[in-house]
């Protein structure tokens, strides 16, 4: 039987004839020149980004760590060199995880130069990390890993299978160990996908079990949007541009129906399915139904987050969560918790009615940890809550 | 104790101010006046395409269905209308996954109207689905949902902890059963993201089993480049640029190696750990991982799929494994198999290879089953080939 040579060159010819396989879009970028660094993180964390628009006449670059004028979000020019390519180099930036784009003759785009991309609601966004410090924990470090899984869940209550993200901690899968749970919900124009993306949850829990900081949990993010089986995208809604705000998020039928999640956790992990087992937090409009869900199922859950939370709901709204929140709250009181933490950034829209929050529980002797960062109604605030709220689940 | 009445409006306000809260790009595109639609998909399956880029000159849409001329490829004039929107719409499609770019002012980018994005090596770009046929399948149905996770496995061979995608059947995790495992590898420049974003196997997958066409079954997606323990960004190297060919990607190394990931199986699922319950397949570079895998374990596989395969190794590189191609082929044969499948399409680069290689098979009667598509070295002939094959395994 005699082998068959083919053409020395055939390796070289698939690595040459590749860059024309996948995509026009990666056609171009790989074969058209474009091979620029963009973002360049230099060793001062200076960081110098580029992009090639050789016919544009005006390029801007807006990053998230940019003062904003009131809604004006910062910005800056950059500068054209003689091949086209504009550049513009930052000061040296704080260990954080940030965002950014370009506006190019006034069109706002992403870096094409960058792959990293996350979806905030319906904007996509370039971003990069900058370690150190709190940022080291948004890195994927060389230590154990949970796995991130997405999963469909029967929900009675709702009438529909629906989609949820799970984080498993490290060792999960190899032990007959029961673990604990912490449901942690996202904001409005969020959905299953917000906390693993821009929250860098599974890096956030990864590395505080390592550190030994967080004990392993299983970290539940459902999707809070009752109209929706899964995000956009994701379900059997197909591809549509999400909004903002989505009918019946915040009129109580979520609230209602959440039993069905923890029942489904509890039927289908290895789940201390008991009161002193069960976290629930959330951000904005998360943190609005951790607040009520946790005082209508009034000895359901042992912690609860508040973050960056809206608290009271919509008058026009009649539901039954939403009937008798003092009695409730005082119900939930008497039944015990070992943790009420309440985080809000200082320039939050949110904030005075946190004060009055905060006094409404004074007022009731119900004790809570109150936490108030710089900043606003961001990102950046609440993976530092998670960050800060984890450690002390569960003790 | 007196309730803390909250101002009415306060509900109103968290959905304006929420408007300012979660980034910079999102206030913009959600404040900023962009409530474009894009794609927008007709009834006839025409789509139109719209950007709102006032002060460019030209704009330009580069669609994947569109013609290419040689390695350029097509585009055509989008038209601007007085309130600056420029639009595009496309005579009727064909049911397909389909991707997408803008050209503005010869900067190519991405829809900011259209948040569903895939990246394609160091690419991103756009997609939308038009139904009907084939495309169905890539679809989000109302039917059962397998679930979806990202897990870390030990590789001892590569002294590494790495990431792989591991799609679970539905009620894989509600039954005592043992399940067949397809082991589904990328291509040069993937990862394994590739085959669960641009390759569609959960909704293929789930499709094909609601349709009994196809067993359910377990498909692992590896990472088939051994100097990575995860896809960029992903990983401990962090966020940085891909690259289409990294080294050692067709070195011996991984295929050598490849029993780590069949044991991480084996000893972490409900496996049917056995030959007739084993398939590999995959795409280019993974169609080459596959066939010398398949071979130089010749007796581990009842099951192997060809797509688009790159088929002999650079003459250059020396390894065990690529040592006694046609004996260990022979002996393959000789311990039998269920299936040997080769996908390829009609102008594809390697179509020749694929020739040269099936001559050989037929000078050592090597019995295979042969399906040549349309089109060349794309993600469209991949979908296509797992939406074939899938059916005709573990019969």
């Amino acid at each position: 039987m005699k082998i068959i040579q083919l053409k020395n060159h055939l390796f070289l010819t698939l690595m040459i004839a590749a860059f024309f396989s996948f995509s026009v879009n990666a056609q171009q970028s790989l074969f058209g020149g474009e091979q620029i660094v963009s973002p360049e993180i230099h060793e001062d964390n200076s960081v110098t980004f580029r992009v090639n628009a050789p016919d544009a006449e005006e390029v801007k670059l807006a990053g998230e760590w940019m003062p904003s004028e009131g809604w004006t979000p910062g910005s800056a020019a950059m500068q054209k060199s003689e091949n086209g390519i504009w550049s513009f180099t930052t000061e040296p930036l704080e260990p954080e995880l940030y965002s950014y784009s370009f506006i190019i003759d006034g069109f706002r785009t992403t870096d094409p130069n960058n792959p990293f991309i996350v979806r905030d609601v319906a904007s996509v966004m370039n971003i990069f990390i900058i370690g150190g410090e709190q940022a080291d924990l948004y890195k994927v470090n060389n230590v154990p890993h949970g796995t991130v899984a997405r999963r469909w869940y029967d929900s009675p209550s709702l009438g529909k299978n629906r989609r949820l993200t799970i984080y498993t901690p490290p060792g999960y899968e190899n032990s007959a160990e029961k673990y604990p749970v912490l449901y942690l919900l996202h904001g409005a124009g969020g959905d299953e996908e917000a906390w693993i993306t821009l929250g860098r949850t599974a890096q956030i829990m990864d590395n505080l079990i390592a550190q030994r900081k967080a004990k392993p949990m299983i970290v539940v993010m459902p999707n809070g949007n009752v109209i929706q089986d899964a995000a956009p995208g994701e379900g059997t809604d197909g591809f549509y541009k999400p909004q903002f705000m989505v009918p019946k998020t915040m009129d109580g039928t979520y609230e209602a129906s959440f039993p069905d999640i923890i029942k489904f956790l509890e039927n289908n992990y290895r789940v201390k399915a008991e009161k002193a087992s069960r976290a629930i937090a959330g951000l904005s409009m998360g943190g609005f139904h951790s607040l009520h869900i946790s005082r209508y199922y009034h000895n359901m859950f042992d912690y609860v987050g508040l973050f960056s939370a809206a608290i009271l709901p919509n008058q026009d709204v009649s539901h039954e969560v939403y009937e008798n929140i003092d009695g409730t709250l005082k119900t939930q009181m008497e039944n015990g918790y070992e943790l009420y933490w309440i985080g809000m950034g200082k320039t939050d829209f949110l904030y005075d009615s946190g004060v009055q929050y905060r006094q409404k529980l004074d007022s009731m002797g119900m004790k809570y940890i109150y936490r108030e960062s710089g900043g606003g109604h961001v990102w950046r605030n609440w993976r530092v809550y998670l960050s800060e709220f984890a450690p002390l689940l569960f003790e």
